[in-house]
């Protein structure tokens, strides 16, 4: 297994924190997410975490250099989450270290934040290993997903927290997959807010997506633009 | 030798159990087979094996979460199979953590259900490396492989089976191979019936695969159509 | 971690000396600019770091053999430049392993020096991962990153070095990036005679860049009209 | 070194016998004749390696399962063969291994059997790491290689015997190489047969030898009208 | 590190010998020149370097076979080289265990050959760590290299010698690069003999390099002629 570890930056007390991880998969579904809660709920940033095998790309906010899979949080609030892929080879390793550090600090729940494909995206929703979560997230009117899959961090995170009893779920939004989905993720805060109160505001989210809805309208009327006078160039009845 | 864990999920108190393995191959014959022993004999989960080599890709069935490569059972059988191709990096390990948990649930015999290519697919074939079953299985009038290959994890379990003084067997169906094989996993089905009175029911994949071969005979006719439209197109003589 | 080591090959009596870093990015600029600060200051060679991983490619200066990741220094300053580009495997060790060495000569300040990509390359940005050093920054009028990245070297040495109580920050040059840019070294090695009194003469690299800008007009020119030959030749209206 | 081990499955009371070695190279002669002299002296299986780089393709005789690297043999004659191209990276230590099995039963000589490209197969060619060995050899009028190559198993093989004063040779048959070659085979063992009086019989080497020419025949006539038929319809004067 | 070993075939009472290496790069030029001082001088064979990563290319002469990186020596000259590339991920494990060998016989000197890309070939460069050998050089009228590169085994082997205090230099034969340099090779023995009196015969290797030209105009010419043809039947003025 690779070498990984937890660098904590500051200590917070916290008391049975929910636990939000937000990892880059289709529409980045869970990283939208997590960085507006982190954003609009101004959770400071507490550790990262280091391993050899983690691109050396660090991201600059207001000129401060800050390292890409880190923790931000409040008292009730863990926010994980990556700006970069996660190497095939540190998905075990990682998720192995992620919750050797959260089941230190007690918490309520793990919810894993992601995106599933879907041609008309609207729906959430919830996967468990526990059915005592799945009874609960069914009274709260949540659909559950029937049959399919769950990859990457979000799965295994899944699978090892059960082993560890730390009680988790994913929550998986519907998005298009083929670009960033600000909507998907204001979707799964929606439900996020609903499950545990947490008050996030998404207008932000909304607003971002109509312009990236915006600016594709308009790629694609001059792609269409472009294409009709490639086709009279190209078909020889034009000539 | 990479990493692997066998990680109990639910104890079982076997009695000589069967132990069954169906790993992805040609027409995922094995695959299939233990899939629907399973369903048919209602096995319970009980646990899975775990390496940081294995595809973090997680099943889900009615919401519930499950890894991929795992063991379901009762009293008497033990099935355990894949829903990933396995990777050859991990082929020895798993066998070896396999045959390690197998000795200790002290097994009657391990068989492995597996496919060989046959243009005119029909029978069962049976290898093993002890002569006392392929004995008993000749006169059961089962067919015994003259001369071919046995690849993958059903090949290694087998030569280290038997290393181990476990009893073992490959039953092979012959298969088309370029699909899904519902009717091969059920004529393997019906061999293993046949030993050891198993009466796992196989009609739900007779018309699984019936459906099939309605689908690739549409198919085939609408290719064929494309097929004839287009050779007119490309030839200059009826431009 | 890949083994890495610092071979010394002088002793110096160090003064709590500035260390500055220049290591091959975007346009050079770390390179070109610490190798004219070794150059001018006249800095000694005083060690290498050594490891498997690193490619065996010496420089030969004078008749002289030099290893390619090196460390030139007086007193008061250290430069640690490569020749080589770093292999992805051991940015990290290289990164621990300068730290290390770092940590014991009591540094003043690690400045990384790298380049930035810009249409229209002027400025000199400053990160760091302490607020303390961006608020000296701001006193000092140096432009502050608000958003992007730092990669590489740059980017690792930032954060481990704030890890271990080294104060540092980078200075990353606007430069066009497709073509060693001694005019983004130049400007980058003036905000550090500014910020550290280093009086670094830097005529030679404008003179430098004025010679790639020249060669780089000649290249265009010929290419235009090699282009409006082809033209010529490709239109069927000439032939 | 990866790992490599080697498993008996029978005991065998060795009178000072002699090892032959047969990995698949050019031709195919070293495995061809290894198993006809197998199957001619009716050597019982007595082993096989092992190791979690060797790829898990068994081979079915009869039903009955093989190990693909694996060792025949009566009192006499040892005879160590592969069905499976040996990866790179085991090369080396499979030589060890089968050396330090090799040398607990006290071999009288190692014979490796191997091919060599020619225009105009026909001899058999002898080399070896010992002096006396050669001289031997020339006394009984096999040819020598003036110069070239042994490469893989063979050449590691005749190399570490030495390192372990176990004398050793490479019979070399000359070979055209695009196919395999039973005759090839059979000539290397004749000259096993006259240096050692094996009265291994060669004939249906000489059988199969026939038969693979009858085909090639027929396929490069085929060939040849599809070739004359095509140029007719590609060459623009028969259009 | 790789695991590599040196192992002894014939023990020799060095007198301070001069140690001359010639690994394959450029031109071939330290690897045809040691054959010819090894030839030349009557070297005899002494060990060779071993290494799970070395290619197991033995070399057949006169029916023996040899190892690929050997060394061959009297009581005044070790003489070092490689029949194969070596990989780039043993260049630092061979120099490593060549310097600790090497300095168990107290050289003298160590002289790496190599080879230096010219479109006009003529002259010998000398490059070394040391500057006292750099002047000693000077004062031999040889010419010093003022600016460039030293990479693989005769970089690495410049580098460590000198962090084990031997004395060493290379020698660098300009050469045209694209084809084995025989002309390089005996320019290069030149310079040796002048250095450490070696009485090297390179009459062999001048009528080599006649050899090669001749071959190489010849093929030229039957380019130019076929080239021509090509042009009138492409160029449609002679359709």
């Amino acid at each position: 297994m690779e070498h990984m570890e937890y660098i904590a930056k500051k200590e917070i007390d916290f008391k049975e924190p929910i636990v939000i991880t937000g990892f880059p998969s289709i529409g980045l579904i869970g990283n939208i997410a997590t960085r507006q809660i982190i954003k609009e709920l101004n959770l400071d940033y507490i550790g990262y975490f280091d391993s050899p095998n983690i691109p050396p790309i660090m991201t600059v906010e207001n000129g401060k250099i800050y390292p890409p899979i880190r923790a931000h949080a409040n008292e009730n609030i863990v926010a994980i989450f990556s700006e970069v892929l996660i190497p095939q080879n540190i998905v075990y390793s990682l998720t192995d270290k992620l919750l050797e550090y959260t089941s230190h600090i007690n918490p309520k729940v793990i919810v894993n934040l992601d995106g599933i494909t879907s041609l008309n995206p609207k729906d959430i929703y919830a996967v468990s290993t526990s059915e005592d979560i799945l009874t609960n997230i069914k009274e709260q009117k949540i659909p559950i997903l029937e049959f399919g899959m769950v990859g990457g961090m979000s799965g295994l995170i899944s699978l090892k927290s059960a082993d560890k009893n730390i009680p988790s779920l994913c929550l998986m939004a519907e998005t298009p997959g083929l670009r960033p989905d600000p909507m998907g993720a204001s979707n799964v805060i929606e439900v996020l807010n609903k499950l545990y109160n947490l008050n996030v505001n998404t207008e932000e989210l909304i607003k971002e997506d109509e312009k990236i809805k915006e600016k594709l309208k308009k790629l694609a009327e001059e792609h269409l633009k472009l294409m009709t006078k490639q086709q009279k160039v190209e078909n020889p009845m034009y000539l």
